[in-house]
């Protein structure tokens, strides 16, 4: 991340209790919007469309737009994408190019698609209505939120209760703005020994997941079949869709999930774990891939 | 709000710091998806229109949508609405169906506006981009976004700093669901005693907010000038928009507020406060509409 862009520097009063009010220099966590623009064929046409803007925190917006794309269920392979750059500015094609587009400051990116690529226009319109849920409830409007995903398979990942537990602190240590801000949310992924593998930080939850599953996206590196993904926040529906589409077995919260985010994990196979902090957790479905360690057999290993 | 819908049970499996599980009943802020539908004359036409789609937590659901169309400028006095009803039921007209409304779980809500009421299509689009910043960066872009907020008076509303300092607990003691579940963010408004007026949960911030500013908007009570308005997250660009199209003149916030949010706070003559916790708070524009005692006058009063 560009860390010139993910904060600035204001002047505050702080009020300490009482009658005392001492100006100081803070840091802020930056906010500003990115629109998402999609290059594609369309009978024939070369053509570009706005999919989105989203407020975000600048830097890391190739990986943004592509994590975007990927867990909107609009691109399903890297090499879809011929290039991704910032508005107005060409920079060659391939990785090199993205990499270069991610340390420019400006708020419109564009992911140029391969010709071939075929762009369901129907999915595109789902994002301006997050979902098309009209007319239906319940069980109905669930199913008109997928993206796409598949149910995530049973294969023998699993975890020990031990790495649940040392998450918060290794994701806290690892968020480099956020203690500087106090104004961004973090998303990790871990490995099955609980040693962290990327980190994300935004002022938007579903920006930083984004962030992360579009690196890997990019790097080839989807499905994300042996990661854990921890977030600094709640577990929302939104969150735990994105990491289906990446194919994330485990995703931990500090904070609490919402009801459609556990039906959501139940009924995808996903192991859903909230309130991840001060030596406990609560596990809301898919308790196999978590290994206790029993009272009088404390060296039980996975099997 | 009907507490049925807000939050719902599960079984959980809870791990405490060890080789103990143990099963029991949770419960979960409810997440579900609201499309907020317009019905209005085009051309002379009867056309009706899907808006947005938010996920929110079932209940005042006629607040949310009212609400939301207030602060993004699609509204503008609550007599331009004729009713407003969940989809496919319609339940008379006026302030009792909107009631009466609120306490039906479906998730499509429609709002019906007088024919004479001109609405601005443009203004619509710029919903499902969040704002039209393509192409602009910067100082542009915060112009895109605007929805018509006009610059706050300074006319004399003033509060004290015990006044601040008290907010968090209010907030805490008032919130019905967040202590059962942990899931929901609130927005309250308070009086410039501390006394509080109004508050709202939703499992988006931005609803709880556009619930506050909704039910205020339908019972004619804005611009709110002289309220304080409480959020028990951070303080977003999108939260200090909503406000200020309420005529909100202070806004203070349990965390940190990002960069844009201090941006058009400043802008628009807002006092926006943040870190309102721990006997201590952070100003970062504003300061003149809060009075701290001096500390060899504590009696100053406001004048």
């Amino acid at each position: 991340m560009a860390s010139g862009q993910a904060f600035s520097r204001t002047s505050v009063r702080r009020v300490n209790g009482g009658p005392v009010d001492e100006q100081f220099d803070d840091l802020l966590a930056v906010e500003e919007p990115l629109e998402i623009r999609l290059g594609f064929r369309k009978d024939g046409q070369l053509t570009h469309r706005a999919i989105s803007i989203t407020m975000r925190t600048p830097g890391d917006d190739a990986d943004l737009a592509a994590g975007f794309l990927f867990t909107e269920g609009i691109l399903r392979l890297p090499d879809e994408i011929i290039q991704i750059r910032h508005c107005g500015l060409k920079i060659g094609t391939g990785k090199g190019a993205i990499e270069q587009a991610s340390a420019l400051n400006t708020n419109t990116i564009r992911v140029d698609l391969r010709d071939d690529v075929a762009v369901d226009l129907k999915r595109l319109e789902r994002h301006f209505y997050t979902s098309s849920s009209c007319g239906v409830c319940g069980k109905g409007s669930i199913e008109a939120l997928h993206t796409g995903a598949r149910r995530l398979p049973h294969d023998g990942f699993r975890v020990g209760g031990d790495v649940i537990h040392s998450l918060p602190a290794m994701l806290r240590t690892s968020q480099n703005i956020f203690d500087q801000t106090g104004g961004l949310h973090a998303s990790a992924l871990f490995d099955r020994d609980g040693d962290i593998d990327l980190i994300k930080e935004d002022v938007g939850r579903h920006n930083a997941l984004d962030k992360v599953i579009g690196e890997k996206f990019l790097d080839g590196e989807t499905p994300l079949s042996e990661r854990i993904l921890m977030v600094s926040g709640r577990a929302s529906f939104e969150l735990v869709q994105k990491a289906l589409m990446a194919g994330i077995p485990i995703l931990a919260a500090v904070g609490a999930p919402s009801s459609l985010a556990v039906e959501l994990a139940r009924e995808f196979g996903m192991t859903l774990i909230g309130f991840v902090r001060d030596g406990r957790f609560n596990m809301y479905c898919g308790a196999e891939r978590v290994e206790l360690k029993r009272r009088n057999s404390p060296e039980i290993s996975e099997k």
